[in-house]
């Protein structure tokens, strides 16, 4: 078994690095906080023996050594960024946990077969640069490194000048490190687990996932001297695409969710209608036909309202990843950890996307959910038991053991 | 006559200042810009034999001596202050059109029984600090400069703060001024002069104004990992309030107007549900009744809209003014000054709110209107024709003229 109360402590010292308003933390990927949260990450892995190498997307890997270096390594992880008002455990659970797990095997003496790599990935939130998941979906070569570092933030800076700024332009090439599977603890972030009373989830699928960044454009014009029959109110035109997003979410039910998280209009004067709306649809499923059905809907139903209104309207996909089923043997492992430890668990699909779906593309993959409170996440109010986090952490040990050959 | 080119070279100059993005300008309240503004028409009205005083609020007054200094004086004037994609004629046409009266009438070497003032108010756009018109207000002792000093823009910088930065805190105690009339020639902002063919508009009311900025509180949660049924959307809420100003507006056709034009959701970010949204609703008619019913309706289905979501709800009265009726002697004065230059005229309401709304409350007033293309305000495109322009501001001298008693 892991030392709980040492991972404990490890995740609320990280805590302490970009704190939130509320309880939470703000350690967007690419800020002086995720530096910061980087250089402790990495104190700490040397502390344990690893040697950490960085690629030039950020990727961080921590390497324990194997008694057989030249096999390929068990890797674990997650990412260490958060929502601007995210919770503390959403990512660096999975980071903390696989370092919690290499304490664990050093403690008792032990040399796994294989190496054991313990990785943070680059930008996984997608809130500062989207899309989400960015710098594993590099290492997949799902995009480029050349499109990643010219994606831009809300100030219009470069996620490659951000990387280089806190210094973690890494030497590696992205996407080189080979690997014989890889496991990735999270927080459910959604009710199932706590509500049925179950310790772990055993996640056979990633749900699929489409962004939809929508601009609606109508005539800016005064709001006290238009006539309401001459008025192309972008911002109405938003109004009435965010309720049919949710009519169309709905009628997959229980089957598909939507929304936008993302909304602007402009130039967002309270005396001018909106000339232009800007906001980002996130709709998930865990049936590709389902998220296609959905983006075709959108887009019809949207150009519908436009004309209607005698409004433009442009779609473009910013973001998507389509339903993966994850390693048959590597959930087998998950399984057959939670039942040697006795946990209550029950299969489960992946809410989230996570940097395990990319992974999953070139390489054996696994994830291992525990509960959260309520199901809530991306909230600083986000909170998990010590007691779910100690057990999510030893079915990653034992699912790890197994796999690395001890 | 006026100099119709020196008036448009004018409005020419000062367009230069804070320039827009598109043609038009950004010259916001307290800005760098607004004090360039600010000097160069301190600059003109002194080279064209006037005193310049500065109150308080930063409100200007440009005096040309009278025959009888000790009468009170003829007030013009408008506002330099302009939307972050706002045109270059709002506001500042009245300010110019009063600075060319005076430059026309020393010209011809004349000199009126009654001093005659040129005035730039204070923030009238109300973008950067709510609410509109806000030094106009304090002048004719609507709000208190206490309060008004307490104002922020986003940044959480104050009204008083940013005044005292670019310089223009005046000595003269706000309010003080006495004014025997005062006039304001502004652009229509809306389309009916245009469509009419006709050169002046005689304003006679303005219509009243109503600002709720509402607050709609849900639950920050996961976009994929959330069930819908379990889901507390603050934005989707926001969306369905909107709808429903819309109709609440087209409900009162062709008496009433309605929209939002600041829209804003926390935190803002793709993959997280809005846990809130603050709008505020903008609602204008010419009657008192409407804009309560308006008002009261607004509530009561945002309040129905939220309860049914799970949402809280609130609201709070951030700007506004009832309809005003404008002084029936000045209005006279301004029809007989169309009519005696041969102007085609018609009685108007104005859409807008206007300094000139607050400083009804305090002495006799009105306004004066011309044309503007498409009624298009409150954009960089916003355009009118020298021959507008000028044509405005014979008027303006004429009732001037009558009114200062030359
Ligand atoms: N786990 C997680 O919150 N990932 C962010 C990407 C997503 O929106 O699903
Ligand atoms: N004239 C003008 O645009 N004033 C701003 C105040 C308002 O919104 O009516």
């Amino acid at each position: 078994r892991i030392d709980g109360a040492r991972l404990w402590d490890s995740l609320m010292e990280m805590a302490r690095i970009g704190p939130g308003l509320r309880g939470g933390n703000n350690r967007q990927t690419l800020t002086d906080a995720d530096r910061e949260g980087r250089d402790l990450f990495k104190r700490w892995c040397e502390e344990a023996g690893m040697r950490v190498g960085v690629d030039s997307m950020g990727n961080m890997f921590a390497r324990l050594e194997g008694a057989e270096p030249d096999l390929d390594p068990v890797m674990m992880g997650s990412h260490l960024d958060t929502q601007p008002t995210g919770g503390k455990y959403d990512g660096v659970l999975g980071v903390l946990a696989g370092l919690e797990v290499v304490r664990s095997i050093r403690d008792r003496g032990l040399t796994p077969r294989r190496p054991i790599v313990v990785v943070n990935w680059t930008n996984e939130e997608g809130t500062r640069f989207a899309p989400a998941m960015l710098s594993s979906g590099v290492f997949a070569g799902v995009h480029t490194q050349d499109w990643a570092y010219a994606r831009e933030d809300a100030d219009g800076k470069r996620f490659g000048d951000e990387l280089a700024r806190i210094g973690y332009v890494g030497d590696e090439p992205v996407g080189q490190r080979k690997m014989h599977a890889m496991f990735e603890l999270h927080i459910e972030q959604g009710p199932i687990l706590e509500a049925e009373g179950r310790d772990i989830g055993v996640v056979t699928h990633g749900q699929g996932l489409s962004w939809t960044e929508v601009t609606v454009t109508g005539k800016e014009s005064h709001t006290g001297s238009t006539p309401m029959p001459m008025r192309r109110n972008a911002g109405l035109g938003m109004a009435r695409i965010l309720e049919k997003v949710d009519e169309i979410a709905w009628s997959h039910k229980p089957h598909a969710v939507g929304a936008a998280g993302h909304i602007e209009v402009f130039p967002n004067s309270r005396n001018v209608i909106p000339g232009k709306a800007v906001f980002t649809v996130d709709f998930r499923s865990p049936e590709l036909s389902v998220i296609e059905d959905m983006e075709a809907r959108l887009r019809v139903e949207g150009q519908r309202i436009a004309d209607e209104m005698e409004l433009e309207i442009a779609f473009e996909k910013v973001g998507g990843f389509d339903p993966v089923p994850f390693d048959k043997s590597c959930v087998d492992a998950v399984r057959r950890a939670a039942e040697k430890l006795g946990f209550s668990h029950r299969e489960i699909i992946s809410g989230a996307g996570h940097d395990a779906c990319w992974i999953a593309r070139v390489a054996p993959t696994a994830m291992i959910m525990c509960p959260c409170v309520d199901g809530l996440s991306h909230n600083e109010d986000e909170e998990i038991s010590r007691d779910w986090a100690a057990a999510g952490c030893d079915v990653l040990l034992h699912a790890v053991l197994e796999t690395a050959e001890i």
